[in-house]
């Protein structure tokens, strides 16, 4: 069973940096209930690679990627607030990408989906709020990526959120992580099955997907971790098989399972398009500086979490962050974490996270 | 004009971890000149990539990779000292490697090479300097890679140098940078140019090994440093031609252009082995742990220099260094940089490491 809703958007849906969309969809599940004020509304915009599928249901029983964050006295508490999490657009988990039918051409998009921004991701979860009747969030949550689409939010409908919770993200992309996201671009373009994005359905650049993947979840967590977790373990039994670079150590052989248990799901153009969706990000591009971008943000109160070992997002954008709003005249609870799991902390570090983000809710 | 020396071993060459090498050459340059006493000698392991061209000289006047390390009057002074840099085994800059002729069947070793280990780099150093008819050293010097090299070295002749310099290295391979490596020759494997390791001279793996080297360049750095180099600069005129994926920003441009730049010159089968030969170093091998490893180190007076942004190497691995040997009794000099070149700082940030290496020789 699915808990999947979408919303079909009527009409030419306008792309940030030009273009548009005919009729897209936009897919989200929902959590609680709606009060009489209509006022208790939480949406979750995600990080790169989620569905909105973000925590169990009746309907969907199946463990969501924030399961431990989100249910009934979790500390996005359900039985009080009303919580949404939208599917990017551009991805492919219900929501429109590169990887849905064209209805101007009855063709896949592939690569003539337009420029992909954050902003129209934001716009997208924007709609999602219309059709709900919502004109009213108690808050924005944002981890990862979602943090800078919250952060679209704010600034393209400012004062809507009482609220904003940023998490191990920043207010634009920097050029380290705009490297790694550029060379897992061409790992995967330069497959020699991605075949410039017309890759059929059952033969996608398997093996580009899955070095990404592998790069990615080099950086998505940290040396501290690892040298802990694995050390210098060899694998159990010895799989390299004669290959004098096959398997050996207990590290290369979790990245090979991850990797491989990732890529069977995710379409390697949506990767693509989101990806450099990210590096484009810059919320100077709503003011003259980061200042004045963020200076647009309204909601009053706002949760900053950040994490030490993060490579993707280093520390020091969550202090750019939490300075920003604060000298604009919000008020800034901002947490430096000191968790081993990097980037992935959210997600992964729940006893850190858990406290912080029931205290900010209660 | 070609400073380069070699020796050509006489016989079958063992080699650590099994097989032998038939008559393998050994490349090396020299400046300076051996005193009377022959006890004015250093000798240089490089890290991964550079030929034994450390400096130029009269032989060769093109600059070498550490040009301002080594000269008249400079840190290490060739008016007083007999400098020796050695090419690693393995590496394809005139020793014997995975592209050299196996003598034994008149082809190419390619794949056919014997497991290489750092250990095997040190015998090779060891075999010039038998000779040259030197037994006793001055001094070892090594950065990355040739750091663990000289530890090898230490361990295998313990007593034949009076002193240590260790620049951006570490008791042995961890698994962040093993992990980085291992998807660097993944990079170069899946290259369908790669063939299994038999590519012809003219049509090697280029883009598996553009990737590679760019992977290399972003680990080498920092991200503080791309942050100030690069900011969120575009590129003057937009390269992508039409590419939605194509090079936008300056950062990528950049590391497009030196990867190209490096790939003509590097064999993969022998960046291959000589990558995989950096994960399997682990001086907890030359005896119970690496505390016992390190004990059998006898240089009586040891610098060790780190970079705090360093993510190959970190600077906790420095400190492990300096805590064993001062342990085991040596004199030991640790310095902790702030430079923000990450692994690369001895190559570039050369103020910082003049001084520091100036002072340990005179």
């Amino acid at each position: 069973m699915n808990a999947r809703q979408v919303v079909v958007y009527d009409g030419e849906f306008p792309m940030h940096r030009g273009g548009t969309l005919l009729n897209p969809t936009f897919a989200y599940e929902t959590w609680g209930a709606l009060n009489a004020a209509r006022d208790n509304t939480i949406i979750i915009f995600t990080g790169l690679s989620p569905s909105a599928h973000a925590a169990s249901s009746p309907k969907d029983p199946t463990p969501g990627w924030w399961e431990d964050m989100i249910g009934p006295h979790k500390p996005i508490d359900t039985h009080r607030y009303f919580v949404i999490c939208v599917n990017s657009l551009g991805s492919c988990f219900g929501s429109t990408g590169p990887a849905s039918m064209d209805p101007r051409t009855n063709e896949i998009y592939r690569l003539n989906f337009p420029v992909l921004s954050l902003e129209d991701v934001a716009s997208a979860g924007r709609e999602v709020l219309r059709h709900l009747d919502i004109e009213h969030l108690y808050a924005v949550i944002g981890p990862s990526m979602g943090g800078m689409t919250s952060l679209a939010f704010e600034v393209m409908y400012p004062g809507m959120s009482e609220r904003l919770v940023l998490m191990s993200t920043g207010p634009r992309s920097m050029p380290f992580s705009m490297a790694l996201r550029s060379l897992q671009r061409e790992m995967i373009r330069r497959d020699p099955d991605f075949k410039d994005g017309n890759y059929p359905p059952h033969h996608v650049p398997l093996a580009g997907m899955r070095m990404a993947r592998k790069l990615g979840m080099i950086t998505y967590r940290s040396a501290e971790e690892w040298r802990l977790r694995f050390g210098r373990e060899r694998t159990p039994t010895d799989q390299a098989g004669g290959d004098p670079f096959g398997l050996v150590f207990e590290v290369e052989s979790y990245l090979e399972h991850h990797a491989k248990k990732f890529t069977g799901q995710f379409d390697p153009n949506c990767y693509l398009y989101l990806s450099r969706a990210s590096d484009l990000f810059d919320i100077a591009e709503h003011g003259a500086t980061v200042e004045a971008g963020l200076a647009h943000v309204q909601a009053e109160k706002i949760l900053i979490i950040g994490v030490k070992t993060d490579f993707l997002f280093p520390i020091y954008q969550q202090q750019e962050l939490a300075d920003g709003l604060t000298k604009a005249g919000r008020q800034v609870e901002y947490v430096a974490l000191d968790s081993l799991q990097g980037h992935d902390s959210f997600l992964v570090d729940m006893d850190s996270y858990r406290p912080i983000v029931s205290k900010f809710f209660s």
